[in-house]
């Protein structure tokens, strides 16, 4: 193993984050080589710096002017130069702070920096680099985005196991997660907590959260080594009152010392920009000293080194331009309130439409979808029916449930929209 | 194994595609998940489209105003949405268009469309999870890219194993190449070829060309499966009249049916532009239909999906509209002639400089760098003198070399840099 490898995981033995390090994770290091040397050089070099692997004049990023214009208000190394691997050092530090404005539980617990990944699926790879492999334990609701098995079992061969989503109330399956948990074998496991739900769009309530967190200090208190992953990417659209509105990450980070929690999340659906690829990977557990997280970092960074070299810059510096902006949050809010408005209106039509309808609303409360359990017999040939009969695209998932995403269809549309969908389903 | 994998490997499994598969590669497909099931949907869905993970309000992507007026030329979607896993259509075709017009052999042979890649890195460790697992050769010069080692050895458990770059003649070693191709067993072999070399700064010349494809081509012929990947990160970066200007992907494209070529190349040093992270993978094999082109383009679009998702979407549009642009060779041919005059400029002070030095210059004649052999005890010593004391940033390799990067110090300021350089390894 390589000695700066050897160095890290002697740093990180006593921890949770050791024992739950794949073995991709434990031989993982970042390399002293040039980017380590060019980060020296960007500080002390301040005659001439040699080691940069980019074209530059007067000290500026040579461009093409083409390029430049379409980008008036930045100056060329905000759009043209590379990122550091870990991302932006001021974007890092702006994220931190409006999470835990968006999060207030989260002030005064301890966590890493949020470290930039290109996207939150880049980010789940990571994560699924470090700390999962062959006969690893995966545990997630049956409704689950699709690219955690393509990512977690097909690139990382690790074991899904899954237990039903919702119980008989209509709530979230708190016992199946017990029993599920009560299941698992080795000593550890790793739970993907996806909050708003991809392809529900339920999110837990205030109480449901609490009992969630308790079962996990529980089974941690039993000697369970849990990897807690929180991935947010539809965080902060909520729609109800009773939801429970904060990270699940925020309970998580200093609940027990068997607990890594994982914070993943994104401008992506946050700050409405899906194609800029900006993710944030942030840490937390009981007692982990600064060096530790640091010693963490050094791994990932190492992953990301040896999957992207570094995140996009451009959006990088876009982003924190319009964090700054004065009308950031107003212009948010607002996006919020569209979201929220279809969201009552799309409640308000199924309530009327589905009593004695084969398709079975499950529950929902935020995000970008809704979800039916079908009665019939296919929805993938629902699917194709609304398709090439009536112009109208859904997602079928399983052959059993139909996923609407309300979140790309106008609001006076959607009367029109799920009367098709409950035709066409009869 | 994944039905649709099964599938794919079945139209592969006569081709050297499926030869050279790592276990990775052969299992790996792309879902018939949500994203294709949105692309059906883009078609077909002529009424409402309630498949897309974005939110929209009037068709168009919803978005913060401070970030839309900071790209005012381009339409929110082009800025916001989601680029399609393989990466924006147009610019795919653009970019072979432009890879023939710059490697005019390439003209009537057949190639897979250059599928969009995060940079180069992200194309590299897609290579290697597709081909590359424990067992496998990878064969390098040993001069190289340190990332090779962390991508190659450290991620996906495979071995490298290096031959000298240079023969005692200053030249490609081209004899080397052939005694380590020799020394390969199992009848697979991965080989980098990349030219303008990271470090070295070398190009083969265009007899050294001619001979090494010669070689590849005997070894092919001999029954060994080769993947032979162009890293034609710098390339066009060519200063002298003898080198060989085209890509050797151009050459290796239709060589023999057990050589598959693939060409990693990208806009990040061609188009000025670091942080873009916009790069291509191109294929080529003799006698590869287009099913079979079509089935390794689902795998890697698989690997991409698992990694990444997709690439940035802004970035890639700014570079399709740069590329359109009347004025985008000019630009590029003044960014060139910069950097080659440069190029001569530090020739002509080496030569001057260098005889009876400690430093002896490796062979040079294209790309960003130029490397020094030190004769001297350590390189690591070395740069930190010329840091902290000199305040001059170098890069150290293997303590026995330093790498100058002259595409990043000005034209006036090479004299010093260089005279200050050997003054300080005395």
């Amino acid at each position: 193993m390589n000695t700066l490898a050897v160095e890290l995981n002697k740093t990180l033995e006593e921890t949770v984050i050791f024992r739950l390090l794949s073995d991709f994770g434990k031989r993982f290091y970042f390399p002293k080589g040039i980017v380590s040397q060019s980060a020296e050089a960007k500080k002390y070099a301040t005659r001439f710096n040699a080691t940069i692997g980019m074209a530059t004049l007067g000290g500026k990023p040579m461009h093409l002017n083409s390029l430049k214009e379409l980008i008036p208000g930045l100056p060329p190394e905000q759009i043209f130069s590379y990122a550091p691997t870990p991302g932006n050092p001021q974007l890092r530090e702006l994220w931190l702070d409006e999470m835990i404005r968006k999060n207030p539980s989260l002030a005064g617990q301890d966590t890493s920096l949020p470290l930039v990944v290109s996207g939150l699926t880049h980010g789940i790879s990571v994560l699924a680099d470090l700390f999962a492999g062959p006969g690893d334990c995966v545990l997630i609701p049956d409704m689950f985005w699709g690219n955690y098995s393509l990512i977690f079992e097909q690139r990382n061969r690790a074991s899904i196991s899954t237990f039903p989503f919702f119980n008989p109330q209509a709530g979230l399956n708190i016992e199946g997660l017990k029993d599920a948990l009560n299941r698992v074998t080795g000593g550890k496991v790793i739970i993907m907590l996806n909050f708003p739900n991809n392809p529900t769009g339920y999110s837990p309530t205030e109480w449901e959260a609490r009992a969630l967190i308790q079962l996990l200090k529980e089974q941690a208190q039993k000697g369970l080594n849990i990897l807690c992953v929180a991935d947010d990417a539809y965080f902060g659209l909520f729609y109800e009152k009773e939801t429970h509105k904060e990270s699940l990450f925020a309970s998580l980070a200093s609940l027990h010392e068997n607990i890594l929690a994982v914070k993943v999340d994104g401008a992506t659906k946050e700050e409405l920009v899906w194609g800029f690829r900006v993710g944030f990977l942030t840490f937390a557990s009981l007692n982990i000293k600064t060096g530790e997280y640091d010693a963490l970092d050094r791994k990932v960074m190492g992953a990301v080194r040896a999957s992207i070299s570094n995140s996009n810059n451009l959006t990088q510096n876009l982003l924190l331009r319009a964090m700054q902006s004065p009308d950031y949050r107003e212009e948010k809010k607002a996006a919020l309130a569209i979201l929220k408005e279809r969201y009552f209106k799309v409640k308000e039509i199924i309530a009327r439409l589905s009593p004695g309808s084969k398709l079975e609303p499950l529950p929902f409360n935020s995000g970008y979808f809704m979800t039916f359990s079908f009665g019939g017999s296919s929805t993938e040939k629902l699917r194709k029916k609304l398709l090439m009969e009536q112009g109208i695209g859904t997602i079928s998932i399983q052959d059993r449930y139909l996923r609407v995403a309300y979140s790309s269809v106008d609001l006076h549309h959607l009367e029109e929209l799920f009367e098709i969908i409950f035709k066409t389903a009869e």
